[in-house]
Formats: C-alpha cells, structure tokens, sequence
C-alpha cells in the first residue's frame, strides 16, 4: 500500500463535482477542496489513473497524482484546518 | 535541497492572488492553479511556512505543503496540461 495525493484542476463545475463524488468512492479521503488523498495498492493506483483521466475535458483542465513516502506524508505540513481530520492541525516555527 | 509541493485553497480572491504573487517572488513554479512546486534547503522551507501561515485568515483557509523524494516527484502522474512545463505530458495506462 502506497500513499497517493490527488489534487485537480477542473473548469466545469458540474465535472468537477462528479469527480469528487468518484472519489469518495473510490475509499478516498478529501484533505482540500480539491485535493484527496488515500492508500492504494499497484493495481487500485493504475484504475485511479484510468478513472481519472476521463473527467479530463477542457484544455485548462489537469490533474496531478503523487505518490508519497509515508514519512513525507507524515511529515506534511498543515496550515489552516484540513478537510477529513477531527483536529486542526497548525504547526508553528 | 528537497521538493516541495504547495497546494492551497484560499476563500479571498485578493488574499489567494497575493499568496500566488508571493510563491513566484519566492521562485517556485505554479504546476496547478492552486499548485506550486520548488526546491528549497532547510531554512527556505521554513521561511516558505513562516510566509504562508499570513495567508490564512478565514475558517475554510488550509494550505499543505508536501515534501516529497525526488524519484516521487519524477514519478508524478499529470492528466491534461501541466502548468509550468512546455509540453502536455500525459501518462496513459
């Protein structure tokens, strides 16, 4: 199981709501408006990737999938509240 | 130096300007429209979160910054356009 952040750029609103309903479904936990992130094993990550490529449909429309360490995923830093989480989150320095 | 990954979402449209204005001074480069990315040492990153806290004035405010390992950051899946790059690099499964 591999970390993954997906966080998306999409001009239609009716698209991109369909889009976060999709990944809702797909086991995903929304972390911004527009950013999801979630634990997927090889083959889930390649369906992620096949399932998003079809709410791609104007030319300003992009998408980004990263794949994180857990310890990078750990070790974000959060500012303000962030989405699917009980606690605030801010970390000072 | 280490890759970061800025992603925001700011509810003033005035406050997310100024905050996209403050990214490019600070030389990162915008991947989505509320996507930056850069590489910084150590202190520049925590110059980079000492910056970003002053953006966040409104409950619904969050920004995550993601570091991330080189070979994450290479292995990166872009659907559609990726803002920043010269070419459409789109990733087929």
């Amino acid at each position: 199981m591999t970390r993954y952040i997906v966080i998306y750029d999409i001009s239609d609103d009716a698209n991109r709501n369909r889009l976060a309903e999709e990944l809702f479904r797909i086991g995903l936990t929304r972390i911004q408006r527009s950013a999801f992130t979630g634990d997927l094993d090889p083959q889930r990550a390649k369906d992620l990737v096949r399932i998003l490529q079809r709410f791609i449909k104007d030319p300003n429309d992009v998408i980004h999938v990263f794949r994180l360490g857990i310890r990078d995923w750990e070790n974000r830093i959060v500012l303000g509240r962030e989405w699917g989480s009980l606690n605030e989150k801010i970390i000072l320095f």
